[in-house]
Order: structure tokens, then sequence, then C-alpha cells
């Protein structure tokens, strides 16, 4: 199945009453970031429906394309949202309107959705958002100052939010977020703003290098200057 | 919604594409055990379908108490299933012929369905499961040597063994799994089993008691002799 930017839906090839959205976060200027879309007013995540022969990975990993161009960033399944009044509701006027959506049967869309959201834990710098026709715009939002969005769509944000903190005592995934060297005190920032605690720099830094998953590169670090100028890249696993 | 023990299936009144399967996991003779039901020859975990007016947490409890007669169990959300070519196929044959599940249209169940698949923490003496009447059978099975299960449903199972091995370093409710008062001895078996790890004895002890999370009862254990016969709880969270 290929991506289609068209904004006609033909409801037969997908399956009815469930979706997916994408949380895709970024780390920059210190704040944890999502990628929002714009449709009309309204900021929502990038989501989009299950082809009836296609797998829900795959169905994510094209409706992350489709939506924002980015092609196999991280991606992985967060949780399921299915509350019994899931539904757009009056926003699907809204929708409708601004995009000029057609379809054969309206109430296919306008019935209640259980969503499957994943998350992408990506370089703001390297993803160069390319919209679908849809979308009117796109932002980078912290996630702790979010605007209005639809729907559940901020509750899935901020699940994704706590499953950092998770993430970051169980794998190394978080280090996504990094560019692929950096130095002590972007990882000391990196682990305060996911935790959401302050962490004692040189405590950190002592469990950091003695923790076997970071090795330090020969050049040391131009344009950062402080304490520890030399910079880290996660170790390749074996 | 009621819970039906009727093998009618009204499939107008449930989303389809979409089912829940819950994986009840207890602990005895040091292993970890599923509890499965038969149908016909085959085994599978117990599930079912969403209403479409029906939150998907509601739905689980629902199914859950349906096919099982637990009421009201630990209940928490483990992941999803989804791939393109996730359906009964010939299993669907078997499954009319035991239970003679009569429906409009056998399409709809003959079809593709993404599962979103539960899990549940309990203490095996406790649970006396009823059976619902497509059920022929149920048996508590060592997840480690598992029979021959529906579909994936085997993976669906270690996915939740797996996922405990997260959940006994982040939170408390693979404790669940214990008696409300147990031993020293037995919380180390547990850990063990759980983590598929050799745990040094008096390391494990040390840290346990220092962790703040259990509280010793002054009655010594009667039946369980051992170098520790004290019998601990889990702290009550204020």
């Amino acid at each position: 199945m290929k991506p289609t930017k068209s904004p006609q839906l033909d409801t037969l090839q997908f399956i009815p009453n469930l979706s997916i959205d994408v949380v895709i976060l970024g780390f920059e200027d210190n704040k944890l970031k999502v990628l929002l879309l714009r449709i009309g007013s309204k900021w929502l995540l990038p989501g989009g429906y299950i082809g009836c022969k296609e797998g829900i990975d795959d169905a994510a990993t094209r409706i992350l394309e489709a939506r924002t161009g980015l092609v196999d960033p991280h991606l992985q399944f967060l949780s399921v949202f299915g509350s019994a009044d899931r539904r757009f509701g009056e926003d699907w006027e809204l929708l409708r309107r601004n995009i000029g959506i057609s379809l054969k049967n309206e109430n296919w869309i306008k019935d209640r959705f259980i969503t499957l959201a994943y998350y992408s834990l990506i370089q703001i710098d390297e993803a160069k958002p390319h919209l679908s026709t849809i979308d009117d715009a796109y932002g980078w939002f912290d996630v702790d100052t979010l605007p209005e969005l639809w729907m559940d769509h901020k509750e899935i944000v901020l699940t994704a939010r706590e499953r950092l903190k998770q993430d970051m005592r169980l794998t190394h995934i978080t280090y996504n977020l990094l560019p692929d060297t950096f130095t002590m005190p972007e990882l000391h920032q990196l682990h305060e703003t996911i935790l959401q605690e302050t962490l004692d720099r040189s405590r950190f830094q002592k469990k950091m290098l003695s923790s076997g998953i970071f090795e330090r590169l020969p050049e040391l670090a131009k344009d950062r200057p402080g304490r520890n100028p030399y910079q880290y890249r996660v170790k390749k696993q074996d």
C-alpha cells in the first residue's frame, strides 16, 4: 500500500473504529518537544487508519511517512486509548470543512474510534517534516506547555512523556534524542528533563562513566566549553 | 452490558476486527502459571469482543468475568498484536463445530483480527474459574512449557512473562502473585522465577529488608521453617 496524499478516504480499504496516532518527540533547548500538525485552527497528532490487509506496525510506519515525510525513524508502540465516547464529535465538521474530505459513508469517520498510539524519538535537526495536503502547518511544542489538542491527544502525549522515564531506566532508547555525539552536560540535561528531577552533576557524571554505556571520543568538543569538554557517544551493541 | 454466556454472537453490537485476550498469571510450585481454556482440542487465552458502546477496559473486565468468573482482579493493558495475517483460519471451523456458534455473517469472525492483550496477576488459590458454556475445560500451565496454543497466543503469554521482569524493577504489582503474607524464601523464589536469574540469598534478603517496601509481622510462620521464619507483607501505600 503506497502512502496517499489525497484527502479522499476510501473507507472500504481501512479497518473501522480503529486508528493510529504517533507521538514524535525531540529534545531542543533543554525541553522535550512534540511534533504537532494543524488542521484548521486545531492542533493534533499525526494519525491515520489501518489497511484491511496491513500489519499495524506497517500502518504506523506508512502514516508517519505520509503525514511527516520522516522515513524509517525509531517507532515503538506506546499504548491504546479506547474510552467508550472517544469520537471526533463537533471536530468532525471542522475537519470536513477545512479539507473537503469526501466519504461515501460519513458515519464511518464520525463513529467511535479506538486508537493505537505509537511514539518515535528523533533528533529535531534531522527531521524535516513534509506535510501531506490535509495539514495546514506543523510545529514543535514543549510537552509541558501544550496548546489545546483534539480529543485525548494531550493525554496521549503525556503518556509518552511518562514512558520516557521508564525507558531511561530500562533501555538506551532515550539517547536517540541526542545527536550522535554529545557532552556530559548535554547528557545530564537530557536526564534531568526526562526524569523531571535535579541530579547532582558530579555524581551523575561518575555514574554515567562507570555504566559502560558510553565511550569517549578522541576529539574535544569545539563549541561546547565547560568543565568536561569531552565528547561521548553510545557504544555500539556487540 | 451484562456478561453473556450464550454462544450466539450478535456481531452488530461488537466492533469488528478487534478482540481482547487476557493473560491471567499465578505463581505456584515456584513456577509462573497461566490460565488457559480449552475449546475442542485447542488451548487458548480467555478472550472476547468489545461492545460498540463499551470502553476497552470495561470490555476486558467483562470478558474476564464472563469467561473465568473472576470478579475485579488486577487487570492491566499489556500490548497489541496485529500482524496482517492474524486470523482464525482453519481453527474457525473447529470453533464452529465445537460450540455451534451461529452468525448472520460468518466472515465477521473469520476476518483478520487485531487483539488488545491485557494481563492479570492473581493468587491461584483464590481464583475459582467458572467457565462459560463455550469452554470445555481450563487449566493452569507453566509458562515455560506451554502446550500448543491458538494463533499467536503463545507469543502473547511470553510477552506478559517478559513484562513481569520490568514490573518487578519498576512497581510492586508482581507481589500480587504472593499470598498476603509471605516469607523471605518465598519472596526470593518469586524474584528468581520472574527474573530467570539466580540471586544470592543473603544479599537479596538485605536488599529487600532495606528497600522499605515490606513490613515484618509479629507472628512467626508456623508451617514454613527455615533460617528466616518471619512473615512479611507489602506495606500499605500512604
